[in-house]
C-alpha cells in the first residue's frame, strides 16, 4: 500500500527528509510513504489566509500521486485546509487530514479533549474542526503554547513546560483526560510520549495516528464517502476536463 | 462611506457592470459602491475547490481596497470564502459575507429557515456556514435548484418553478418560515421579491442584504471583531511585512 | 421610511424628548423617526413582571403607528418583550427587538459574544433571548453591571469601570470577542463607543443597531415572517374583530 | 396543604366549577384545591399576546393566595404564560406550570414526546417551552389539533381521531413515545386516558399531572428556586413596597 | 398502592429497616412501600462495574414484585443501573429511578443544577445520565464529595461542610441554583434541608423524590412509555419464555 | 502484538472458530489474535437486559488476558455493553468497542452517518452510544433490519434487499453518506463490501475496523484515558483486593 504525506507549503529539503524518515519508522512493513513537499505555498501554516494559500499547492500534489497509483494520501497540517476540496477532487485515493483524525481518536479514549495549538488566539478554527469532524461536544479546551511554528524546533523544553502547566489546568478544571497535537511541528518533534507521561492521559500525535489510521482503513477497505464530498459539478458535467482548468488565470 | 462588493473570480465585464449598476441602485445616496473583480479566480464558485480557489484573489482586491480608504467590503459569493481570512487581514475596513449575513437576516425574520443553493449535494457547507454564523440551530432545510450557475440566467421561469415547489414542500413538512437564498447569480437576478410573494414568507437577496447591513454597521461605527480575527502572527512580529510575503513561490 | 421607536413604559417627557433627538441624529436623512411613549407600563424593566407589564402598553402603540401607515417599529427594551405578540399583531410593519438585533450583530461580528445586564442574576432571559433569536452557540457570559435602571444616568463613570474590568475578564477568560449591550438607558448613554476603544472589541449599542437595522430591512423590502408569527386565530377566523377584544375586563 | 388552580383568564362560572370539581377528585385527600378565576384576561389563550394579556390577572390572584396561606399554585394554562414572573414575585408558594410539568412527566417516561397544541402553527411556543424547561432534546413533534379552543368540548370525537391518526404518524416517522397534552381544556376533557389506550403511549394530562407534583415537591419540601428566579430589584431595594407598585397607569 | 423500593446490592438488615422506616414515613396513608434487598449484588456502587453487577439482582426483585401485584419499583441508585432493561423486561409495573426523576425536579425548579456525587472523577456517568434523562441543557456541575460511600454516615458534618463550600462556588460561578444528590446514602441521611437551608437553593432528595414521584405518576395513571422500551424481542417471539432464560450459565 | 477479541455471550464452538480465521485473516502479519468466548452470557444481545448480562462474562475474560500480557481487547458486540466498566477495570491493556469505532469512522469519512440494527425499536441505543462517543451531531439515522440475530445467517439475501432498500431512503432524505453496521453477526458476515457496492457510500464493518484500529493505536503507544475511566475506587483505596471482590454472593 502507498501513502503520501503532503506537505502544503514550503519546507527545507533536510527538514523534509528527517520528516520522510519519521514516517518511514512509523510505517507498517508492507506501506510505503513518501513525504511530497508543495510547489507551491506559505512557509508555515499559523493563521486562516496561510491554511487557504496552502490549498493549490496541497491539490497539486493530491491529484498527480492519485494517478501515480497512491492508495491514500495525509493532508499534513493540523487544520486539515481543504480536506473537503481534495476529498471531492479525488476519485479513488482515501483523503486524511490529522487534524479531524486526531479528535477523534482523542475523542475515542476519553470522554473531553484538548488540542494543542501553537496560537492560543485562533481557538475558533479548532472549534470549526470538531464541528467539521462531528465532536465538537466532546472538545472542551484549545490550549495555544504561543511559540511561533519557526522558532519551535529549538524550544522543546519549553513547549513540553507550557503544556504541562496549561493542561494540567484544563485536566483539574475542565475535566480534560485526552489531548490531541493541533500542530505537525509539535508533532514531528515526537512530544507525544513525553507529554502523555508528565500529564498521565493520552496524547494523540496527529501525524502519526493519520498514517497509522490510512492503514487501517486501507485494510478495511474504506475511502471518504464520495456522497459526502462529490465531484466538482463542472467536471461531472464536462464543462472542465482537469481540475485545473477550475481556475483562470487572467 | 466607500463600498467595494469584490467578486472573487472570474466574470464577464458586461455582467459585472451590470451587477454594479444594480448595487448602485440599491446603496443610500451618500454611499459610494465600487465593484471589483478579482484578477484571478474560478469562472463560478460550485465546490469547495472553487471556494479555496478563489480567496487570493479576493484578499488581493480587499487589501487594495482598504489602502484606497474604503470602509467596507463584500465578499461575492454565498459561501463566504475566506471570509474569516480577509477580516483577519484587514485592519480597519468592516468585511461581511452574504452567507453570513442572509443567514443572520433570515433568522430575525423567522423561528427557521432555508437556504436555496444551486447544487442540493453540498447541504453541508451550508450547514458549516451556518455554525460560524452561529446560527444553525435555525437551518432547518438546503433546497437544491439543480441548475449549473452558468446556466442560471436563461432559466429564471425553471428556479421560480422549482424554488416554489421545494420550499413550498419545506414550509409544510420542516416548519421552514423564511429563507435565505445562497447563491450570487440568483440574488442579482432579483427573485427574491417574486419567489417571496409566491411564498409567502420573507426571502433575503444576500447581495442586497450584505449591502444594507454594511452601511448600517458603519453608521454604527462597528467592525468585525480584530479579537476574533487576529492579524496574523507573522505579519504581528515582523516575520512577514506583507500579506503577499505569507506565500512563497518556488 | 417612518419608524417608530416604542417605549415599552412610563418615562419622563424630558428624557423621551432627549432620546427621540438622538434617534434622529442617528437616523437617514429620508427617515422620519418618532419616539412614543406607552400609555401605561413599568417605570423601568428590570424583572420579568415588569417585562410582561410593558406589553399591552406598548401593543396599543404598535397597532395605532401601523395605522398611521409606519414602516417599522422597534420595540425600546434589551429584553424584547413581547416582540413576538406585535409581530403577530401587525400585518404589514416590520418590528425589531434591539435585543435580538444586537446580538445578532454581535455573533456577525466575532466568534463568542457577552451580553452587558444591569443585573447579573438575570442571566437566564438572555440565554433564553439568545435561544429565540437562533445564536444561543455563540452566548458566552452575561455580565451584570448591578446598578438599578433608575440610578444609572449619574453612574456612567461607576459603568465603564465595572463593564471594562468583568468583559476584560470574559475576554481572556471565555473567548468573548464582540459585546451587545442589553440595557436601552446604557444604549441612550451611548457608551458603547468609549467600552469598544478600551477593551478594543466591537460593543453593539441595540438602540441604534435596531434603528440602522430596520432601515436596511426596509430597504431590502423584507419584514419578519408572517407563516413564524401567524395571525391571531380570533381575528384570523373572526371570534374578534380588532386585537382589543382580545382582553375581557371584569 | 392548600394549592390553587389559577384560571389566567375569563371562565364561567359552570365550566370554572366543573374544572374545581374535577380537580377535588383528583386531590389526595389531606389536599384543599381551590380553582381561581382571574378578574381580567383572554377568554381562551390561543396567541402570544393572549398568553401576555393573562398575566397580570394570573399574578394577583397568585399574591393574594400566597398571602392567604396556599402551599403551591398552578398557572393554569398550557403554555405556562409568566411563570417566571410568578415565581420571581412569590416567596413561600410553590408555582408550577402545566406546561413545564408534563413535558418532563413526557421526557421521564420515554424518549422523544409529542406535545398536543389547538393551533399547529404555533409550534415554536412550544419550542421555546421546551427550552426553557431544559428538555428540548426530547421534544419530536408539535401536533396541532386546530380547533379552536373556545369549541373543543363539543368536538370530543374529532379531537380523538385527528390526535390518533397525528401522533400515530409521529410514533412510526419521529420515534414519539410518549405525548404531553398542551391545552388545558383538552386535559379537562380528560382524553388522555383514552388517547392513551387507542395509541399505546403514555399521555400526559398537564393539569391533572401538575396537581400531583404540586402535592408532591410540596411533600418533599421543595419550593422553586429564589436564586433562579430572584425577588424584583425595586421590592428588593424597596423602590416599590407592592408589585402593585411596578405597574404605572397614566 | 403498592410501592417497592430496590437496593441493587447487599445491605445490612439493620441499615435496610432503618431506610425502610424512613420510606414510610415519607410515603401517603394509602401506600404500602416496601424495601427489597437484592439477592446478590455489590456492597455499594461505586463504578461502572458495580452499576452493572447490580442489575441482574435488581431485576430479580423487580420481576418478582411486579409478580405479586405491586404498581411501581423505585430502583434505589443514584445512577439509575439498567433502568432502560427493567423498563423492558416489565409490563405493567412504573419503574423510576431517583437519578433521572432528581434531575428532572431540579430542572422543574431551577435554569441550572449541580449533582452531588460521592466520586468526583465519576462526572461523565452524571454527564450521561443527564443525556438519557433529556436535561443535560441545564446540567451545570458535578461536585464530588470524595468520602467512601461505605464511611458517609459517620461523615456527616464533612460532607455538609464540603458540599456548602464546593456547591457555594458553583452557585457563584457556574450560575447553578439547584441540587439533585445523586448518593442513595447521602439521601438516607437526610442532608437535603440542612444543605439547602445554608445554600438558599432546592437540593432534591432522589429517594423521596422517586417515592413522591412514583406516587403521583400512579394517581395520574401513567407508565413508562412501552414503545420506548419494548418487550425484548426472544420474550416477544417467544423464543424464551421467561427473562431467566436470557442468561445461559455454562 | 496480542488482540483478543471478546464474545460477550455464549456462541457454538463452530462459530466461534469460523469467526477467529475471519479476524485472523484481518490482522497484520505481526498481530496475534485470539477470540475468547465468556464462560456466560446471553445467546445473543438484542436488547438492554442482554446488553448488561453479558458485562460480568466479558470483564472476567479481559481480566485474565490483560493478566495473560494481551495489549488490548475487542469488546464484541455492536453496543458496546460495559466498555466503560472493561476500562475502568484494565490498567495496561487498550479496550476498544466496535460500536463507538465504527461510528467515528463513519464520521470520519462522511458528514452525516446511519447505523443497521437488527431491531429498529431500539433506536435510542444507538443515540446513547452515539452520545457515549460524542458523535451524535452526525448520527442521522438507525435502520432496523428486523431479522431475529440467531436467524440472521440464513438470511443475506434478504438482510442486503432490506439495508439497500432503507438506507437508499435514508441517503436521499436525511442526508445519510457513511453507514456504520451495528450488529456482529452481520459483520461476520462480511455484508460491508457488498452493501457498500450497492450503496455508493462506505459501509464500516465494525468488528475488522476495531481490529484495526486496536492495531493502529497500539502502534500510536495509546490506550484509553485512566483519567476518563479511572480505577474503581474500592480497588484504589484496598477496600477490595480484586475485581472479584466487588460481587458479592448470597
Amino acid at each position: 500500500m502507498k501513502i503520501v504525506y503532503i506537505v502544503p507549503g514550503k519546507m527545507e529539503a533536510d527538514e523534509a527528509a528527517r520528516r520522510e524518515r519519521i514516517l518511514r519508522s512509523w510505517a507498517d512493513a508492507q506501506t510505503y510513504v513518501e513525504l511530497a513537499v508543495a510547489a507551491n505555498g506559505p512557509r508555515s501554516i499559523e493563521c486562516m489566509y496561510e491554511e487557504y494559500l496552502s490549498i493549490p499547492g496541497a491539490v497539486e500534489v493530491a491529484m498527480r500521486k492519485e494517478e501515480e497509483g497512491f492508495d491514500a494520501a495525509i493532508l499534513g497540517c493540523g487544520g486539515d485546509p481543504g480536506l473537503d476540496a481534495i476529498r471531492e477532487l479525488t476519485t479513488r485515493m482515501l483523503v486524511l487530514g490529522p487534524g479531524e483524525t486526531s479528535f477523534h481518536i482523542a475523542a475515542m479514549l476519553g470522554h473531553r479533549f484538548g488540542v494543542l495549538k501553537t496560537n492560543g488566539d485562533r481557538f475558533f478554527s479548532s472549534v470549526e474542526l470538531a464541528f467539521r469532524a462531528g465532536v465538537s461536544e466532546k472538545l472542551a479546551e484549545v490550549i495555544g503554547v504561543d511559540i511561533p511554528v519557526l522558532e519551535m524546533q529549538k524550544s522543546r523544553g519549553k513547549i513540553i513546560e507550557t503544556v504541562v502547566q496549561a493542561a494540567g489546568r484544563a485536566i483539574r478544571e475542565k475535566h480534560v483526560d485526552a489531548l490531541a497535537i493541533g500542530c505537525m511541528t509539535m508533532a514531528f518533534m515526537e512530544v507525544d510520549r513525553e507529554l502523555g507521561n508528565a500529564l498521565g492521559i493520552p496524547v494523540v500525535n496527529p501525524a502519526k495516528a493519520a498514517l497509522k489510521l490510512a492503514e487501517a482503513l486501507l485494510n478495511c477497505g474504506l475511502m471518504h464517502s464520495k456522497r459526502a464530498f462529490p465531484q466538482p459539478v463542472k467536471l461531472r458535467t464536462g464543462l472542465a476536463s482537469s481540475y485545473r482548468e477550475l481556475y483562470v488565470h487572467e
